[in-house]
């Protein structure tokens, strides 16, 4: 099985980690995949890509969490029952194959723990305080500091329960990642090339 | 006052954090306190630099803790009640003349949290897993692999508890530094040339 080079971004939500990851990307010329792989999930499994967003980066069905409160099942108990654990199996499979294909940088999608073990990979949680990411939501999606604020919470909060109950680790927990930059400090730039210093020391 | 440039590094025991902030103090020709930190301590104070040791990295006395159990009371709950507590205020106050002083590297005893809020601050984490820090520690400590694995998980639990009874935040938790590093995946001597270069695009 080929080896290829794969970067797997973690990143809070509003803390510019897409842009570290597609910065990387052009400049290590690797392929890209954020929503892209809810495409390639969407045209393998014929189910609609509507469906894989609605879905994604969510641990289960909110009436299901619902029902049981704060205590997420695990994923064993559940495997096979419910159709968001289906759809992260074939996310997982898109992410095996895109990183058989060539050499990437995968957003998301606990890709870092589906490659766990895998040689050639860099893993890595971009972060940054949540002032800075609550301006720069604000500005992007035009909503208020409240709105913004609100969303990141909810978003981030989501994004952390998905990954814990797919992987049984805490997200952002600086020890689950070989990096972990703060990329509002840092800015999204620097974020990049020290990225890509990385990538490039640990890949030579 | 003066704004050196400061790195702190927070580190698990047996990740090589140490020698990653020897080898970067000698590359960026900055001030190395470690150990150090105790001696200008007992200087200052007067107080034996040997009890400076035995409550190195330590939130407060060890019968206190078993009485109360688990729970750590707060800092601001007893401070200045404890010996301890008075010891790391007088090594609050060393960090904050070491950072007014000159450029300096420093290792543990809170420096990044001491130090919140300074312009010129790289906050960093370093860690690896634990099977390489037992193959680490056992090698330098000459010790056979489980005392090695008892002992890391001893002076991990005691820094952590240190970190969060006086800063209130997790240690470990990535958002909490600028960078955190698994030096057991890239190496010593990567992990230093990351944060060197770091430390330039940060502070040029």
């Amino acid at each position: 099985m080929a080896n290829h080079k794969v970067i797997c971004i973690a990143r809070q939500f509003g803390s510019g980690g897409r842009e570290v990851g597609q910065k990387l990307a052009a400049a290590l010329n690797l392929r890209y995949y954020d929503k892209e792989l809810l495409q390639v999930a969407a045209q393998k499994s014929g189910i609609l890509e509507e469906l894989f967003e609605k879905n994604d980066e969510r641990p289960a069905s909110g009436l299901l969490h619902t029902t049981l409160g704060a205590k997420v099942p695990s994923y064993a108990e559940y495997a096979g029952f419910m159709p968001n654990d289906q759809m992260q199996n074939i996310i997982a499979d898109v992410i095996r194959e895109a990183a058989d294909e060539g050499p990437c940088v995968i957003i998301g999608r606990c890709a870092d723990y589906i490659l766990r073990g895998r040689e050639a990979t860099l893993s890595v949680f971009v972060h940054a305080a949540l002032e800075v990411r609550v301006q720069r939501i604000a500005r992007l999606h035009n909503l208020d500091e409240d709105a913004a604020r609100s969303l990141i919470r909810k978003t981030d909060r989501s994004r952390a329960n998905y990954y814990s109950y797919y992987t049984d680790r805490d997200w952002g927990s600086a020890d689950n990642y070989d990096l972990a930059l703060d990329a509002g400090r840092l800015g999204v730039e620097r974020t990049a090339e020290l990225l890509c210093r990385a990538a490039t020391l640990l890949f030579q």
